[in-house]
């Protein structure tokens, strides 16, 4: 296991799906940063099975309780740790699951890289309950980065193949907020919410793309060669279960275009070095060049589905038939939106940090 | 900077593009590894600018020499430093490019991260001739890694928008060496030359998509949450300049798929555990699944080409016109094959000595 | 702040003096390690204020809680997340020590570092209570540690500048408990106790040597140059609040011995390849010989004391008078001993996990 | 191997004693430092084998190169990779040295860990020559240092038994360049140098202590609990060959002092908080305090000695008898003085640059 992630901005994650808590430690928060539960509980929220279409039944509180590092209502310099209590676990239907592995989850490498040791309970470390940890640690970047004027947000652009129309970077914050999908464009939302309750009531599940904006980040944040903001990133958003591929600005299409094309000139805007486009996603050389950081991540439809599956059991080494119980998202995209922001916040917050662009106190 | 990577076997990058030299030093390699100037050179020969078509006429020996670690014909668990020079470098063009950036270039963010002091000629640090110390590295990672079983190739599956046809993984270490685009389908490479050339003659260039396979990786190599497989092999493959996207298995596309489609059922092949199809390309969970892992990474075409383009003049902060001379590649892909290559045998030689798959003294 | 300490097993520490608990992650550990809530508690219960001389008044039941990583009585691979709870918290006498600093204390360097914006309560970060999450980690590190045959003992050697005899370290084990000092010689102990007893009478304090000697590593844990054992063991233990030296085997005595007299002679003894003698401590080249691992840590007198000291008003930079209220050890050596150890497991248990003596799973 | 050392100044180490050359990459360094050869010549020199009593016959040019970071004699935010050429090199004698180990030395060690497959040839890399590697660093860390106005003396204060009286902190820096042992009293360096040379004619060596302090450094440098100045410090220390304690202010003699007398009395002295003596060294909490550092390394005397030892034939299994050829120092405590600056110079500049006290370009 591999539990850290960042070099200044370093955060530690723990707990299980079933276990009694889900938690995350901050390290290298500056001192004096804002920081209330409310900062963390709205991403929290946000995250938190609720009205998404397609949400898992499983409810829990999702409560945070810091545990250390904040003290009158600022960051000290300390590290914080956070967490959130597991309350509603049901465990019985996971047990079989070490030997007849579900296909598309980690249940079989997994027994192999642990020799079956590993906690099987809901997934146990590879459910995609530990990304709270995520969020919560992204709530305290994100309000690290509000002192650098950098505002981070994703939205949701396909579903099932429904794919939104592009939205410009700045309205993203507030358009996505009109449906519980986190889609800037309503129309497709609806065509979205309908594919994911077709594949709920078919006991299958969809998948699709969250891209994430991020504003105001400095010309200059990255740390090239192997810390570059596209690597880094990319690291980050492939650490979250069911991202499968990830590209910046125009990515794959841009290698289909010639260099006359997807280059993007450069001009000034108000005295400001602006790029006329934005092909690039507002990286070059690994750097940020301070126009928008764009960014898409392919999440795969959920694993878990309720149609009967072929798999194989590990201790006969035979061929064997699965149907899946327990709860689970037939679409996990809505609710990874914010999942997506919070990696990418403390990604940038470390980033920022060791550039110096941010004070050890704020 | 940040110009190392890796936690147990770990590279460190130097050099600039008309500096004295390239190099890379590998530390945690483990003793008792055959390695030979040969095994490097054949790697940097693939690398080395030649017959691909589109190629810069810049010419370099790159003949690797060894400064430490290795002992009568085998590595000592010592740090392995190894340097080729730069023999055939030409500064004059590049001195303009710190007041004139290139579009698509880091000379911009650079000039504002390091106040101008970075080295500006051939692009210093953020040339992709850097790319060379990657080269010598992954070539004693795949070294270590042939004591494992594991071999790892990569292959041209798309220029200019013009894609091969699938490659099966068994296939590519051959197929890819009939052409000098390193693509497996001769009458696609054709086509990916024409391309090439054209753009060449326009004086534009081309991008295009390098796919690597993975043979022979044994399950539960990877180390979740923060170093699963995809979150350290995307990192390492972003650091490579151009690189925009990444994707494993099916990617992009399998968010278009439900989860009945998506999943690979597990089955039973003499004995061993493989899924009947592979969309995940060999990584669940983070960790390996024993099939074989695939990747594609997006390359932007080179930003440098001959056409004349609209950039701004930083000290007057007014808009400009850039002609760029020196010498470029008009297509680098298919000299990026074998760095894609070796950026994946760095991070699986890691993740694999991580998890003790291979003994500190083989 | 650098709250994490390991590269394979990776202790992550939080939690103040009187915030809600104190606590610990620890990553990497293997899976199948047995660990129970006994063994951390033994070591806790070490720790704890109680009938050792000088013990402060503040008395806590540190009862440990398992967040995560464990899983039906054994190590999950997955990490491991523990914390005790601050229940005897009393933090009125605090506040004034950010502007009149105390005297040894760190009040002064870190209310510059953190402007004032560190928490001060009980010392909070800086309290000596924080060392309970070293005590954690180390007990799941002693647990790994016993399945390579490795134990790790230390004992109380002086107090005060009364010194206690040598002790062979075969017998530290068993000797040390035979007083609540710790101290393998019965009558220095009680020497040692009536210091320490004069001094709290005294509203004065004392300090003393903590020697740790670690039977059954094998030889070849170490990785030169920069983790080194001498080195990394170095690092931990002087993380530890009062330790000002650290030496290894005959240490600073050895620097007046000629050469001929300081290197232990090699010998065999029924096959095992031993030195007749162990000036050296068992570390060569930073790397364990097979000998006894034997290390010394001078911690200085608890700087908290009821004298009254000169110190400064911050705010109005003129001299000041101090007189400390709250609870304080007279003498912490003998609570610090068993911190010693654990951060000696932890640094070991580590470096034997890069150097390939653990599997990763047990 | 673990040939890295530091976060954000982060240097990698490379070479062996009989291979091509001895190196060093130094990551991290701010751009906009000035760099010439001279400086990082002037360092090396020190270190060199030449009129210092009991030096080796081995003498070495040891010219640096720079090959790469450096650009119109400034640094450039790139990594800076340095390399001295090993010149005089004569092998013969030490292959035996794997089979018959010498006491020590880590022969022993490093052939059961590396299965003696390490490199031999004067050490290897066990060699204190690797140490012209860590000044090479040094003396770039060093100008790093001078833009924040500190400054890094040492001096060597025993050899053999023969302690110099205390200086000042103040005159360390022209004292020392008195003789050719850098020891700060003329009449002590006399002494040593005749028992340096009674040792040298006898075929046996001495040790003795280096006393390194630090100017300048502004109070609240240092990263707690497990960055604190004098864990780093003393890792970085302890990495030298040779040293087997180090200790901080009054070290070891604190622990015999009652905290009425060990703690250091704060005072304002021209508006400027100090403390009215200095017997933590400049250290709380793992902080600077603004006062001067001040720590001590125990050097061990030269293992490498004529007189005939005592060892074992390790294919036989039986005792056997060494007698040393080659070329040794009799002390290597005038020629350590650089080194114990250099890794200290190293720490301090990492730990400002994580504290922020230094920014990303000078």
């Amino acid at each position: 296991m591999s539990s850290s992630l960042g070099v200044q901005f370093r955060i530690t994650s723990f707990g299980e799906s079933h276990g009694p808590c889900i938690g995350v430690v901050v390290d290298g928060c500056p001192a004096g940063v804002n920081l209330a539960v409310a900062d963390v509980q709205r991403d929290l929220d946000r995250r938190k099975a609720g009205d998404q279409p397609g949400a898992t039944p499983r409810r829990e509180p999702d409560a945070v309780r810091f545990l250390s590092g904040v003290f009158e209502g600022h960051t000290t310099g300390a590290p914080i740790a956070m967490v959130i209590d597991n309350v509603n676990t049901e465990s019985t239907a996971y047990t079989r699951f070490a030997r007849t592995p579900r296909p598309g989850h980690a249940d079989y490498p997994a027994s192999v890289k642990y020799n079956g040791l590993n906690d099987p309970r809901g997934g146990g470390r590879f459910s995609g309950r530990i990304t709270a940890g995520f969020v919560m640690a992204g709530a305290v970047a994100r309000q690290v980065l509000l002192n650098l004027g950098v505002r981070v947000d994703a939205h949701t652009v396909a579903i099932a193949g429904i794919e939104a129309p592009p939205c410009d970077a700045g309205f993203v914050h507030d358009r996505r907020q009109f449906n519980s999908l986190s889609c800037c464009d309503d129309a497709s939302a609806r065509l979205m919410a309908d594919a994911i309750e077709t594949a709920r009531m078919q006991g299958d599940s969809v998948g699709g793309v969250v891209e994430c904006v991020v504003l105001g980040l400095p010309p200059g944040v990255g740390e090239p060669v192997f810390a570059g903001i596209e690597g880094e990133v990319a690291r980050a958003v492939l650490s979250i279960p069911a991202v499968k591929g990830i590209e910046f600005g125009a990515g794959f299409d841009l290698c289909r275009k010639p260099g006359s094309a997807a280059n993007d000139p450069f001009g000034v805007d108000g005295g400001t070095i602006v790029t006329t486009k934005n092909d690039c996603g507002g990286v070059l050389g690994g750097l940020s060049t301070g126009m928008p950081l764009v960014l898409r991540a392919a999440f795969k439809p959920t694993p878990s589905i309720a149609v009967e599956q072929q798999t194989v059991d590990l201790a006969l080494k035979t061929e064997a038939r699965l149907t899946i119980g327990g709860r689970h998202d037939a679409c996990i995209v809505p609710r990874a939106v914010v999942v997506v922001e919070s990696m990418v916040c403390c990604v940038l917050c470390d980033l920022a940090l060791q550039a110096g662009f941010i004070p050890r106190v704020v």
